[in-house]
């Protein structure tokens, strides 16, 4: 039977359509190739970024050996050192530093009390000498005795204000580039990004999912105790003067089992505060990832480790060269440190 | 000009298959409104379905007055009463009166000492009376003193074999099908959703997943302190006989500011213990959503409220009525009350 041309024309149609669309097919294939290629584009080509790539293909190569269903890809980092800067001082410490000044007024006993004393002389030395005691009366004096909607706009206001000393940039401009883009990566291959960090829970949730993606359910960090009441016939919750979870050191792995109750896969931290966790994470079955950032630039952000008072890292170091685990160089292992000026 | 065949032929394919797409484009929408309208087929019509797809469908047009962005959607279940039946017993509390029994040979002091003697004795109405401080007993005695992982195993052997005491099913299976349908629903349109309970965090989550499709990472719940440790060299976290945090009454709304850090929109329970959670989440802004499930089916299940000792629903029951609250009368509403046997 001869064709009609109307029914060639047709299946010249067709024809082209399955052309264009295996040729579309392809392109998206090349495109994704690309993006995935691309996802660390301020990580510089050698071994760190090779093992996270390396590790990331495994978990997620379906039939592999190494898969990992999504659900489990539970990825944990600590914030203070590893996402954003914690030089010269924790940015938590400076907001209470901040605070203790905004609420000297209401608070004439604090000219003669210590450690509130030398923050308002501005001998910031002087105040952290009393230890960790001064620490935790500075901490409850400014994190305590509001509900938990106050305290966020409260510290909310404050990141919209504050500088940082040396860099004149917000704080929430001080995040790690190459960090920004491993949390999307992570998350684009089905991770699920969480933050355990020795800051305050309530501090990070103000600007985690802003700033890094990881929503306020995600965070999980140090805690004061609160209090439900009803306040002129609307509930609140109360932030009381009494510490409830110090999230650091064996309290991360302790906070991760609380929170999650799933072992992360992959943990990221900087310091010895991160030790646990790691070791937590690198514990379980299956293929695992452990990585440290060390702070080795001392020209773009700062350089320090062993004997830092701030963000120490010591035996997590040794352990990590032990281990195997992942140890990022800042100074040669990224392009740049932090996002381009707004 | 005169146009060719072909090219008429180019222009029918075009218009057929611009008609095609709009006829599965029609073909679609009227599935997703048939699926829709069938996500809840334990159901019967009537107030409190229409009210559950009401709140679904305002809070997820977008461009509505209502519209609420997905991130910001999450719903709070209580657990015991809610999601799975609590009579004769908290299925928790038959747990730990079974461990009791299991344990009781590395204990001989327990034939002596109350509540264990009474459990031994068999005498359960003796044992409750012990009361808050008996049961803090049983349960620190039954829950702690092992790693999370080895907590895990027990919890999970246990649910594998024991048997409900008048149904003869596995507790897992004495699961709500319409709540069970209610928590897919949510999720299908782009609901987190959360368990919240009194029950233990780690008990619960052995099976949440599984059951209800709540990652672990998704229940909060009471609990008791553990702490990190390295144990023949491999860390390990140990259950310890200290409660930490009990996750009912004002301690819902607490545990969901802990845990979640952000207000849930809807909330669902079923005793005087969810009160201050439905009263959390009814005081945020915009549009809110909260219901009790009334236990009035002696016939398929028990039917309780004012006066019972267990899900005991008073003062909540009076605010549902007085602010309007959806309230489920489980004769009324639900065709079901199990899943189907397996």
């Amino acid at each position: 039977m001869k064709k009609s041309s109307a029914s060639m024309g047709r299946r010249r149609s067709l024809a082209f359509a399955l052309l264009a669309f295996l040729g579309l097919g392809l392109l998206q294939a090349a495109a994704g190739r690309q993006a995935w290629a691309d996802s660390l584009p301020s990580w510089n080509d050698g071994p760190a970024k090779a093992a996270i790539v390396d590790f990331v293909t495994r978990v997620t190569t379906e039939g592999g050996p190494d898969f990992v269903p999504a659900p489990e890809r539970i990825a944990t980092f600590d914030n203070d050192g590893t996402l954003w800067s914690e030089q010269p001082l924790y940015f938590q410490l400076i907001f209470m530093l901040d605070r203790v000044k905004t609420l000297a007024p209401d608070h004439p006993e604090w000219q003669s009390e210590e450690p509130f004393r030398s923050v308002l002389a501005g001998d910031i030395k002087a105040a952290l000498a009393s230890g960790e005691e001064g620490l935790v009366k500075l901490g409850l004096a400014t994190h305590a005795g509001m509900t938990t909607d106050e305290f966020d706009k409260i510290v909310t206001d404050w990141l919209a204000t504050a500088r940082h000393p040396k860099l004149k940039r917000p704080y929430t401009e001080l995040v790690y580039q190459p960090m920004l883009e491993l949390l999307a990566y992570l998350r684009q291959n089905g991770f699920k990004t969480y933050i355990v960090s020795g800051g305050g829970i309530e501090f990070m949730r103000t600007f985690s999912e802003k700033v890094y993606g990881v929503p306020p359910e995600q965070v999980v960090g140090s805690s004061i105790k609160t209090k439900f009441e009803i306040r002129n016939g609307k509930p609140v919750i109360l932030r009381l003067p009494e510490v409830d979870f110090i999230d650091d050191g064996p309290g991360k792995a302790v906070g991760i089992q609380k929170f999650i109750g799933r072992r992360p896969i992959a943990s990221f931290g900087n310091s010895d505060g991160d030790q646990q966790m790691l070791q937590w994470t690198m514990a379980g079955d299956g293929p695992r990832f452990a990585l440290i950032v060390h702070h080795t630039d001392a020209e773009r952000e700062y350089a320090y480790d062993r004997k830092s008072s701030i963000g120490k890292l010591d035996k997590a170091l040794d352990e990590a060269q032990a281990r195997g685990w992942t140890v990022v160089s800042m100074k040669e292992d990224w392009k740049t440190i932090y996002p381009p000026q707004k």
